[in-house]
């Protein structure tokens, strides 16, 4: 084993004010074996609990964002989803008391690999025991308790987000009233799967991942950057880029010498530099080995594994309505993908809404076509 | 400069056995600057030259394909399009002396970067000129006048092989009679840039590639195989694989301790195992810096760069009949630009079809769903 570095949990912290944290348990059982003491998740709350407890909005993340949804008192920072959760905006603050955590095993403030085992003083790395969709719900239960929330008005999840709500559904039937899916799915099918453990192994190929013991001054930036390169591939849309980069050559890119840009500048198409630009972005504040484990746990989750059939899975839980949005231009998450779900919903006694939109970006539409978002979801909620 | 290894063409050459090689000029110049010295084209031939010489077929391949289209005399191998090839196939070898032709740049015969340049007596690598499809017809027509050809019944491409055709066509208005072009395009759009980008970096990436520097011995295996698979996701589609695969575990991966599969066994899905199958046969033939070139040949192609707009430039030439062939699944060259070629080949005095396909692999389609396209190209053939 190579030298210990402390200081990994830290750096992720440290870009990520203002969240609380809430030790769970003393010690969680993983699904998969193993276990975790001491466990903490990292939350951030907006608006306020009503007397009688019932707003409470809860929002679970996709793979890579921290429970930063939107800007707070605590860290006035722009959210990842800013447009949506605020004083009339389809989450209403002013209504509703929104609760965003960070999924166990995420680099963002919750227990993960870049934590510290405390029964050994160091990070777990690949330690950490093998992590599924159901125990990030296990642990985001146990800190509903911690809160004192026994029942969730509406529960949303996008993409990952929306597998840990249907493990969070299933495991307590009787938590959940509402449910927002979005560009979600019930098991993830082999070209997601294919798309992520390409990620995967382009970041254990990078030699400085060093099977998982990389120190914090020296991760393995090109392997996170490729495969955030290749995330974005599957985020967004053909469509999308052709209309807004088309052919364009890059004005900042410095066209080196060598056709094949071997430094990181020279990317010569506008393509080129966007992705870089942002996977840059990406491989400076995401943990590599916290990247391995969630993208592992969504190729794992299965409805199926639950019970004899996804409906009658779904069918035992009280939940009452629900709204599975998808997007017809997404290939992550397929737009057949949502409609399934949709159905599955259905077949007990839950009033399931389905829509398919008409948004180009992709998977990631969610996070930018704020309009039509919005518009299904404030409708949702006023009819319920 | 690092030691050189005259023996990285060889390699190549070894694995391919039965083409003719055929010096093609003394010199040519490139059209992004530099020139290559006595350029030779690997290629093979297939049923007998009328005596009018009126039935020629020239193939031009996809980035990753050598001359050996079917099996032959000379090498009984099975070719990458033995089930269109051959008697009473889609290209019938009684009726058609069908020619098909390793593209300059590539590894399979041909001069490229792994081929020695006869100046400094070393392997070319990242000396070579950069490389364009431009130069690829301009090096295909020199072969065709050494070989006295001077007329094509008909000319077929799919995939770059379609680029690389549109660029012969263009460069030589009274060559082709007949077109055939399948899943290519007119110009590379950005997602299609975007992923041939990724795949080279993750060929640059690897520290063996050593800016082009590597042994035949010690190559960038796990960057070539890493872009290939990148490349299968681009080939193929998620429908098909969902059918083929859907969620079934390897049967033959060993699952190793490590989540992660650290060595190249432990795929756990089905999925992950045939991607590996295939890009571990694929980094052991394909040259990586002749990959490289290839790949960015195709970003650069657009037929504008041949005049004020694909119609005129397409318009000019004395084409007869063209079919074009596309695959509603194809996402790498999507069905959208099938269509709008085929209205670019119309402009002018050729009469072209468009057929959109209902197959469900993907990009590869022209590769497996030999029945639908046999159907479309017979039926083409027989009435012109």
């Amino acid at each position: 084993m190579q030298k210990s570095d402390n200081n990994i949990i830290n750096l992720f912290e440290k870009s990520n004010p203002g969240f609380h944290k809430c030790k769970i348990a003393e010690s969680i059982n993983m699904k998969r074996g193993g276990s975790l003491s001491n466990p903490v998740l990292a939350y951030e709350t907006w608006g306020k609990l009503s007397s009688t407890k019932d707003n409470v909005i809860v929002i679970l993340t996709g793979l890579s964002a921290s429970s930063h949804v939107a800007s707070n008192l605590s860290n006035p920072a722009p959210g990842w989803w800013d447009g949506m959760v605020g004083k009339n905006k389809a989450f209403d603050i002013d209504k509703y008391y929104i609760i965003c955590i960070n999924s166990l095993g995420s680099c963002f403030g919750s227990t993960g690999p870049a934590s510290i085992n405390e029964i050994t003083g160091e990070p777990y790395r690949l330690t950490f025991p093998e992590l599924t969709i159901d125990d990030m719900a296990q642990a985001t239960k146990l800190l509903l308790d911690k809160l004192e929330i026994d029942h969730i008005h509406t529960l949303v999840g996008p993409s990952m987000g929306g597998m840990h709500a249907l493990a969070l559904l299933v495991q307590n039937s009787n938590l959940v009233k509402n449910f927002i899916a979005i560009s979600t799915a019930r098991q993830s099918l082999p070209y997601s799967i294919a798309i992520r453990s390409l990620q995967r192994e382009v970041i254990r190929k990078d030699p400085l991942w060093k099977n998982g013991y990389y120190s914090h001054e020296n991760p393995p930036s090109n392997g996170v950057r490729i495969a955030r390169k290749l995330g974005m591939l599957s985020y967004r849309s053909a469509d999308e880029w052709a209309q807004r980069f088309g052919r364009k050559r890059s004005s900042k890119a410095e066209i080196t010498q060598n056709t094949f840009g071997i430094e990181n500048t020279g990317f010569e198409f506008e393509i080129e530099s966007y992705l870089e630009h942002l996977a840059i972005k990406f491989q400076d504040v995401f943990d590599a080995n916290s990247y391995l484990y969630l993208s592992r746990a969504i190729d794992w989750f299965d409805l199926i594994d639950y019970g004899s059939s996804p409906e009658k899975v779904l069918g035992n839980t009280t939940l009452t309505n629900a709204l599975v949005l998808g997007v017809k231009t997404d290939t992550l998450f397929p737009i057949s993908q949502q409609k399934e779900l949709a159905e599955c919903l259905s077949s007990g006694s839950t009033k399931a809404i389905y829509k398919s939109l008409d948004c180009i970006q992709g998977h990631d539409s969610f996070l930018v076509d704020l309009e039509i978002f919005t518009k299904e979801i404030k409708c949702f909620l006023e009819n319920i």
